[in-house]
């Protein structure tokens, strides 16, 4: 029982929320940075990363030719083995760092006997999936939901939508969605009146005033915490 | 020394060379029907595994979209899930698996000491170099050349000439090249003539009459002999 209902289903973001997405990111792009130096090339770590995550700002995080781009801008030329380097160091990181925040899969093996559990999250499917499978929650779900048009992109109604209907829910008060974005993730919860919960594990949000639609329905800053709003014991 | 000839450089190709990369591919493309399976798919395990290798053969193996092929032949439509699970585990078995074979290494390190040394391969430059790279590989050779283009593969003189020029070397008789193809490597060599030496750890060609061009002017089992031939204690 939340807010004196019922609840049929609880659905998550992904990035950042199940696991930490951008800590994984910013260390596998500096251990490709390292392994490029350590290949050869030419630059200061500090300064190559910089450049780097300036090239994934410009051409967002799915483009799959970030170090080209990268060696194209320092002018180094056909370096097949500076770009391996890169590659190799990144996803090695990457599926090193792939796992769950602490507490995300006892709370969701525990939520998952009472609830119907879900996914909406915005990306590449294939991507998202991968993620899922390295961290081993790839079977946990009732509905994944992975919106691949940017216009589809949290705030908008569309990805929350599918998953009720997907689920067979028609009351959006019955359900809970959990993510660490007030501008997309609560934001499109509380537009379609689901109940909206951030969870902030670095506490950012906490001095932040919330106006309008953006203030969450409640914050936790541990995931097992979402246990006890529901009034489950963990 | 050999043939009385003073040996200047040892060129080698990488693929079932260097490391059991038919072993691995193979085992890779087991593991993802696998994965496919325990993620949903259904079908006999055997009968996935020979649709995948006909997709692989038809479409070449650096062709990106393999597991996608698959399900549409199967007429499984928007299954990111199932070619997700394929994808980690195809990813996971090959870096488990891509080690160099017994004595690569550390006849390589006794080899460099006396002669340049260096690979001649054909395919997609970043993807040979992602594999020396999970090998341990990436720094040990003089020189690394990739033929990405299909007309100067093995056994076109292209790359043999490539990696001599590297090296500054105006004699081939001084130059040996190993490999493990009689109609590619052996068959290249021989045609410019650079001594060659088939490396059949599987004893594979000891019964077939080589004829023409193709008689290898050295068969070695163990990839430590190649020490033995150039005299070298190892």
């Amino acid at each position: 029982m939340v807010n004196d209902k019922e609840i049929s289903a609880v659905l998550f973001d992904l990035d950042d929320t199940l696991f930490n997405s951008s800590l994984m990111s910013l260390r596998a792009r500096r251990n490709s940075i390292r392994a490029m130096i350590e290949a050869g090339l030419e630059i200061e770590e500090e300064e190559g990363l910089q450049k780097l995550l300036a090239i994934v700002e410009k051409y967002g995080s799915n483009y799959g030719q970030h170090f080209n781009r990268l060696l194209d801008e320092l002018g180094v030329k056909d370096q097949p083995k500076l770009i391996a380097a890169a590659i190799v160091a990144y996803h090695s990181t990457k599926q090193a760092l792939l796992r769950p925040y602490p507490g995300v899969i006892t709370t969701l093996l525990t939520l998952m006997k009472k609830v119907k559990i879900g996914i909406v999250s915005d990306g590449v499917k294939i991507k998202q999936w991968e993620k899922l499978t390295y961290l081993g929650l790839q079977h946990f779900f009732d509905v994944v939901i992975v919106n691949e048009k940017k216009n589809e992109w949290k705030p908008a109604k569309d990805g929350y939508e599918k998953a009720l209907k997907q689920l067979r829910i028609t009351e959006p008060e019955r359900v809970i969605y959990v993510g660490n974005k007030i501008e997309t993730d609560i934001l499109g919860a509380n537009n379609l009146g689901i109940i909206s919960v951030l969870f902030d594990p670095q506490k950012k949000y906490s001095t932040i005033e919330k106006k309008d639609n953006r203030k969450p329905d409640f914050v936790v800053h541990h995931f097992k915490a979402i246990l006890k709003l529901l009034e489950i014991k963990g």
